[in-house]
């Protein structure tokens, strides 16, 4: 397979796993992240030292891994923004989860520049990140997924290929976002409800883990709640800002959405319980504060 | 394995399985319904012709498979009750979905007439049930799990010990119906929200049944949304009942379930749009209501 010239902007959990997975693919790899740790797991790790803009010339694909729309358009457009030093033809792919309209105006954008844009939002968690095993959602031109693909392939188990319209990958990343976020919550509800009724974690888990209640974040994260283990995989955090775009999106339609403001609205109340940095799973401390029940402690 | 003399109070799709399942196991099966053409189905599969209450001192088992607490009670001690009329050391089945101090109630008044008392609700649906493959959610004595046994394994793949105390089971279930019943709720959420968006149905399908926002009830029903097809396996108006269970049990101990209130608002909206009757995927269609959404036809 073709090696690449690499940027990856943004060296949190996920943009760092990515980074690693493209130098293990033997792709060159500069990267950028304001936190001096991150950059020193990455530079150990093989990246180059360069910040990414002095070599923007050279790259092939510019990955950007960063919070939000805002830091998206930052890096992409902003006072030292990258795209208009990078090459014709060379592919942003743009991971972070934002609206389907912004998607679309970042690739009108880039392609006014003769830059490639990959709608290319991002599932799987910082374990898959790191192993090379990510999903990625993408929508963009054949000429864009082709400029990509050498990159993804080192990055992603599955590439699902949404088709030519930027937009459509964040419209199914938004779609997905509000399923694995309602489903962390009513995970919460359900186990601290059954604590009202005798039902311990561990026999939550066993039991609903192999009946029709379960989920794909049931599994993953009521385990996190049964060790008393709040380390953050993915944070409290990730809830307001991604449950919150979903329902941006979905006034802009006036669509209604009662489950999913149900659901944030937890994840508000644990972010203002001084939460927000733990593992998403501490939501379940939100029904537990309530009703006055006592979690499992970590063993 | 011993051959038992059973019988099944109610033969709906659920209770005919267990019938039916029961005969493949070589048992003697006597059972009732109101509906003749259900007693048509079970006697053309080998049951037995007089209604359970005449045969009720050789009977070995009574497996109770009716809508909800009342009936349940009806059937156990009502004008015709049968747990007056059985042998000592026989033993009830339970498989309605109640609450579990109602299933304390009936374990404590079938013990004081000799009778054991196993709290069994049941999970898998209705195919399962036909092929002996569902999943029960037991407590129980030690005695009445033994008196139940030979049936049992007849007709269950996976039984769920929840040890002695009766209520284990119904607190159990009550909790899977509050995670099963919000994320068929949430699929057709996230369903139509990707509809607002162009993502198709089949295209949802395809690409969240293998991202983090998969539930088993999504990979069960968004099929169904998919096909147009709301032949009902599971109705919409098990709903309304299961969840308000769930709520009902949920004021006894002051515990707030906001998300499971959202979803059986949902479920009380698609019953009084008349969809009740209508397989529960059927939920989907108060979201494309409201929003002018097309679903998919059926094909």
């Amino acid at each position: 397979m073709t090696k690449q010239n690499v940027a990856v902007i943004g060296l949190g959990s996920m943009g760092l796993g990515i980074a690693c997975s493209a130098l293990r693919g033997a792709h060159r790899v500069w990267g950028s992240d304001p936190d001096p740790a991150q950059m020193t797991k990455f530079q150990g790790d093989g990246g180059e030292n360069e910040p990414p803009i002095k070599v923007a010339d050279i790259l092939d694909v510019v990955v950007v891994v960063v919070l939000n729309a805002a830091q998206t358009e930052d890096v992409l457009f902003g006072a030292k923004g990258i795209v208009p030093a990078l090459k014709k033809g060379a592919v942003v792919v743009s991971c972070a989860t934002v609206p389907p309209a912004f998607a679309r105006d970042m690739g009108a954008r880039c392609m006014a520049l003769g830059v490639h844009y990959l709608d290319a939002p991002i599932s799987g968690g910082a374990k898959k990140s790191m192993n090379g095993q990510l999903s990625i959602m993408a929508a963009g031109s054949p000429d864009a997924f082709d400029a990509a693909r050498p990159l993804l392939s080192s990055v992603s188990e599955t590439l699902f290929d949404l088709g030519p319209e930027v937009g459509a990958g964040s419209a199914m990343k938004s779609v997905n976002q509000l399923l694995a976020g309602v489903h962390i919550a009513t995970m919460a509800e359900a186990m601290t409800f059954g604590l009202t009724q005798g039902v311990t974690a561990d026999k939550f888990i066993e039991v609903i883990s192999k009946c029709a209640g379960t989920s794909w974040m049931l599994e993953n994260r009521a385990p996190h709640v049964a060790a008393g283990d709040y380390t953050p995989h993915s944070s409290v955090n990730i809830w307001p800002k991604d449950l919150g775009i979903v329902l941006d999106i979905a006034e802009t339609v006036n669509f209604d959405a009662p489950i999913t403001t149900a659901a944030l609205a937890q994840f508000k109340a644990a972010a203002d319980m001084g939460l927000g940095f733990e593992d998403d799973a501490a939501v379940v401390k939100v029904y537990a504060e309530k009703s006055g029940l006592q979690l499992p402690k970590a063993k």
